[in-house]
């Protein structure tokens, strides 16, 4: 592409796009960056003008496997296509692909999950998540289980009901009182906790406390489900300290609500296993995914579900009144399927499991920074939350718009880097590598974080 | 495929799938058929047991073109997943399939509407446009127009916000009360009414009477939108009299809400047009899109969007916060492009309009059946409203059960044709046939539903 062709491209988008969570008019020559991307290459994507950046996001923590793995990818997309190219799952019809890719999910997933209720997205796969929920207790005789319980920061996506599951007053407050009656508990970050929380066997013990009188607060019998990612994105990698998904299963058995892990993001080999659940003991009763499950090659969503639900939904007679045209399309279940076999193939876990301590050495040596409060993550999923030039950690209007809203953002594209940058109340970095990245790549991301973070520490 | 492995598909599929708008636990050896499609060719497609069917419902009304463009498709896919396989159109960033669709789309569009903003599916879409009427209203200064008005009867999707606008208590009891305020006005049908709305005028100004009285009853300033089909398919293909969008249009503007058109059925030819609301002059402030926009080969929804709404959402610093991460795919934008490029180039728009009025004379010629109460549609989008043995034309139980839940549904499989059969207070039977069919086939098609009308006639 010519930059006269770039720069036609970027006014073309202007004029007849609209793009998520972007200020849109505020996009131009005079005003903030389009990027276009144009191409991708292993972990590498390129933009309009030829530049070349590593993908630290994959694409929307999606592109599990980078971008070179298109040939493949279109030699299965080619026999789907030309064997069948849509049926639903509608009325009693289904389709091969569909099929087979829902039982080879029930052979990755946790024991006693079986059945998949395939959509389009990991916002629709969360509203099937609720709506099953609410079909299972119903048939089971108790209606008036109509509550969610969420975590504080938590992100579940972006459709109405998802939207009530999601705690961020700037994406719920615009569209008036919640579908879905839930309340927000402690997530799992202890950054600024009192020191006693350190200790695991202490934190977990707070955190379950607090659920339970929350639970007995509301009335157990009012719960429908919980929903928590294995570690939460919003906030920043937050992961759970050790226990705390047992005890999760616990409590949803002794007060008898279902226990949902999001995994849109943290599944297939983000944090090194096929469900980051997996890593912390967790055995919920339904698994939420999209993104990864065809390493970003295809649009899908799925909500996974255990025996002891399928069990209630499923009794003769019974309709499961909900559905998406497009879910389980055979496009998108043949690409999911070769994501699959690929992911086995080349071993993409076990690339995640041997470079994880890596990753994690390089990330925690970023707590030396001045800036950097704390670092989380697991497997190839990491942030930074950064402290400030206030009292307390916050940031002044001044190095927020100097250093968060302009320095880290300029000099992490400068260095070749597409990283994610919050400009929260506690401003994060965050990165989400390809899986296919090899040491020599981790070390480049880490270093381009710590040299960025260095300028701005500087700078506080 | 052989019979024991059509068999074993169908087992797996029981064991690890979980259908849509089905009872699962019902499907099985002893009860319901589950229908396995493995291949499609021109309109058809073939089951498990290499069973022949012509596809009367193009899928779910999205395979505009068929089942043998696959090697075109392929071909579109492979050069898209060479080169990209996955870009965000989240926080300033875009790729140039989504960019080359929105223009593409803004030339087929009405006049003024030269923005989209994409999103995976029908529902998504659906949500889109309320979240861009709120916000819409909300920068103008109106926070307070936050009630929607949809049309009796009418399904515009299944996650909590579209199901908001959906009027069907089987589908929307189970979930809670509505997330939207939604109020319901008359849709268009007139079958059953007094002989004065036969007359188109007097039908249109007794709609509009009702909607403007249900606006000034709420209050116009709590109003933020109307979402309507132009030709809506719950209750059987039910197309508006003549003036009615005019008069939509007017109350819209006097009142101040937005218009949406769901045009995720009809658009794409399946009225003859690019959009089917051009067939009645609407001029609509936003247009929801999905299933035709790919011909069903690839998932995709769009919410199309005038500038009257984007001069105010895009205000400078205004953020659209709103998203999904597969919005706009490139492997979707590439094949909704290709899909494009044939309908033109292989004039399917021409092939609906030269053979509508076939079908629409061998479709009304059904209403001489004592079974049919009336027939309604337009372009390849056909619907015969059944009267049964009652007075007043319901069903009893036993009529049900015989011959809308039985028999018909039975003839039509066995004559070789998926029609949908709604089992409703007014049953229904309804085509929407490829857009690629031809004469015969669609004599075919009216003859088969004839032949199995006229059996049930005599079973009444």
């Amino acid at each position: 592409m010519t930059a006269a062709t770039a720069q036609l491209t970027a006014a073309t988008a202007q004029r007849h796009l609209l793009l998520h969570m972007t200020a849109n008019g505020s996009l131009g020559p005079e005003g903030e960056d389009l990027l276009v991307v144009r191409r991708g290459e292993g972990p590498y994507v390129e933009d309009a003008d030829g530049r070349r950046y590593i993908d630290g996001l994959s694409g929307l923590y999606c592109c599990q496997l980078g971008y070179s793995y298109g040939p493949e990818f279109a030699e299965a997309a080619e026999k789907q296509l030309r064997e069948l190219c849509y049926s639903p799952l509608w009325l009693g019809s289904a389709h091969p692909p569909a099929i087979e890719l829902a039982e080879r999910l029930s052979r990755i997933a946790p024991v006693d999950i079986e059945h998949t209720f395939f959509s389009g997205g990991g916002a629709e796969a969360v509203e099937t998540a609720w709506k099953i929920a609410r079909r299972y207790h119903t048939l089971n005789g108790e209606p008036g289980r109509t509550k969610a319980i969420a975590r504080r920061g938590a992100y579940h996506g972006l459709t109405i009901g998802a939207l009530s599951l999601t705690d961020d007053p700037g994406l719920t407050d615009p569209y008036g009182p919640p579908a879905i009656d839930t309340r927000f508990v402690s997530n799992t970050s202890r950054f600024g906790l009192a020191p006693e929380f350190a200790d695991d066997t202490a934190f977990t013990a707070h955190l379950l406390a607090e659920l339970e009188a929350e639970i007995l607060a509301e009335g157990p019998e009012t719960i429908a489900m919980l929903i928590a990612e294995p570690v939460q994105n919003r906030g920043g990698c937050i992961t759970p300290p050790k226990g705390y998904w047992q005890g999760l299963r616990a409590l949803a058995d002794r007060y008898g609500f279902l226990l949902v892990a999001d995994e849109v993001i943290t599944a297939f080999g983000r944090l090194g296993e096929w469900f980051g659940g997996d890593r912390y003991g967790a055995r919920p009763d339904m698994i939420t995914v999209a993104k990864g499950i065809t390493a970003g090659y295809a649009p899908m969503g799925a909500t996974l579900v255990s025996t002891k639900v399928t069990e209630v939904i499923n009794r003769p007679g019974a309709v499961l009144n909900h559905g998406y045209t497009f879910a389980g399309h055979p496009l998108s279940a043949a690409i999911a399927l070769r994501n699959l076999e690929i992911m086995e193939r080349d071993r993409i876990l076990d690339n995640v499991r041997g470079l994880q301590d890596v990753l994690a050495k390089r990330m925690a040596a970023l707590t030396d920074l001045p800036i950097v409060g704390d670092v989380r993550g697991s497997g190839f999923f990491y942030s930074c939350e950064l402290v400030g030039d206030l009292d307390g950690g916050g940031f002044s209007d001044r190095a927020r718009a100097d250093v968060i809203v302009d320095l880290i953002p300029r000099r992490l594209r400068e260095a070749g880097l597409l990283a994610r940058v919050y400009n929260r109340s506690a401003p994060l970095v965050q990165i989400a590598p390809p899986l296919i990245s090899d040491r020599a790549l981790l070390d480049r991301i880490a270093a381009i974080v710590a040299g960025t973070l260095a300028e701005a520490s500087a700078r506080i």
